[in-house]
């Protein structure tokens, strides 16, 4: 059975999300591009809009294109937590080889994300699903913090993070209910080189919910109820894994904030296992172009002719 | 649903199995052992004796313990096809890193196995399912001319006959109906770095049926009908992955020969899926332990159990 997608706006299901908005400049084996858009607040909440209307938290430059304001609010994004600060935007310039796994990073030039110190709007504080992606885990816990009683909070985070701010990431972790992370990061966050043991370790520092995601060959699930496999889709092209990350966080917060189960999500893990699969079928469109441009012309029809296809193909 | 497994025994079930029997020495993170049992033809039909029986191809110098003969026939494997030569058995000594994926091939003494010719017994010629495994291609074209009308043959090979006997490969390649490799050989046999353009080209190659195994990320199944992506079971303990792969083409292959579904088999993957699980669910056991100490001890209702927990991990 494929789970409707009908989108609610009511307040109950708004779900707030902090992160960048950048320019990114990248270099892949398809191609090269100059200062586009993207930032995982972009990514994710383009992806969540699928589901659920979302209250945006971040900041842009005055050399940030206005026009593009006009494309998140036409998707239930609201914007009145988004600082527009005097100077240049955040830059992100990286590049991959033939593995699309990993990205190099070759310049991040923060610019006004360097003193970013989010206040939220009063039309915020009720905000029922967080998504605190992977930024200083300081700046992840002032937002948190404003939050009057979120149902859920999740959260992202990075190698960059666990070197060097490891004692505020794990500060940041004991407050949230959910944690996606990237294998090679779960390994290192834990100390451990078995996933199992990992995945232990990691829940025990707060996240009782823990994805892992493993690029191209899926992400696993680890919650009281044990463990989901989901596949990634072999697709026939991939341009740009850029925001593939926080694509799928999308939609996989997406999908929460649409069931709003609320307390249902800790003793059952149904609605998780479909929002994992929805958070692979977002993934899967963005990385079929560069930044997200695919993502932004998906269709409600699009998403779930792809949750049907992972359907069939792990059918047995 | 879980399928019985009631071992098969008559005749139009039996499968040949050609390929070697070794010494091991093997260095893993968990430990060292010297000169154990292996080689593929023990792995493999170790595997599939928990679903058919089985006919033995191969060949042992006169330093093999006969003791081993005996565990074998005591499984259903018919010893009749397995020759016993002047000399010393086939030795293989190899390590793995902490990167359990990849084995780091120290020597290989091929001994016996240099000048091995099969001769099947009259009583193989009948085989109504093969299995090639991962050794010189001419030599499974010389054991494949023998066999008089099989119902399917399935075939395994590795970069070492890729870079070296490209075409003798390629003419084995056009007789299999069903080919297992690694993700990373199935790149460099078809010269692509997309697995589904890999799939395609390997598959116009011959092999209707194609198996890309993942190692601790599973396999995928390319068929007519379409694509099947089967997860490995995560494990607290994995203690030596040597014979993984034979063992996960034991599983498959050995439920195949169960099933005995004909050519029905090439219009519906319905077996071929579940085979493939019980493909990897017999490799998870091989891995806890080094050699197949582990698979020998392993018992039909835990075969069952783990099958369970693969349905279990995987439904949406």
């Amino acid at each position: 059975m494929i789970p409707e997608l009908i989108k609610k706006n009511t307040p109950q299901h708004r779900m707030l999300a902090v992160g960048s908005l950048a320019f990114d400049s990248i270099q892949t084996p398809a191609g090269k591009v100059d200062r586009i858009l993207g930032g995982s607040a972009n990514y994710f909440s383009i992806s969540a809009s699928f589901f659920t209307s979302l209250n945006l938290v971040g900041v842009v430059g005055d050399d940030f294109p206005k026009s593009h304001f006009e494309v998140l609010k036409n998707r239930g994004i609201d914007l009145a937590g988004l600082e527009v600060a005097k100077g240049e935007t955040f830059h992100w310039v990286g590049e991959y080889g033939k593995d699309l796994n990993e990205a190099k990073t070759l310049s991040t030039c923060l610019n006004v994300f360097e003193h970013f110190n989010p206040k939220l709007p009063e039309s915020y504080l009720d905000s029922r699903y967080v998504f605190l992606a992977n930024i200083d885990p300081d700046l992840q816990r002032s937002v948190y913090g404003q939050i009057k009683k979120p149902v859920l909070v999740a959260a992202d985070s990075m190698n960059f993070w666990i070197t060097g701010k490891k004692q505020s990431l794990l500060q940041t972790l004991e407050l949230v209910d959910l944690l996606t992370i990237n294998e090679g990061e779960a390994f290192q966050l834990s100390g451990q080189n078995n996933i199992l043991d990992a995945a232990k370790r990691i829940r025990a520092m707060g996240p009782k919910i823990l994805v892992v995601k493993q690029g191209e060959y899926g992400a696993l699930l680890f919650t009281d109820q044990g463990i989901f496999s989901a596949p990634a889709l072999p697709l026939a092209t991939v341009k740009d894994p850029t925001g593939a990350g926080d694509t799928f966080a999308g939609g996989l917060m997406g999908y929460i904030a649409h069931e709003d189960a609320g307390d249902e999500i800790f003793k059952d893990d149904a609605i998780l296992r479909r929002a994992v699969i929805f958070g692979s079928v977002m993934a899967s469109f963005t990385v079929e172009d560069f930044g997200f441009t695919n993502l932004l012309r998906t269709t409600h029809e699009q998403v779930q002719a792809r949750y049907q296809e992972f359907l069939k193909m792990t059918r047995f």
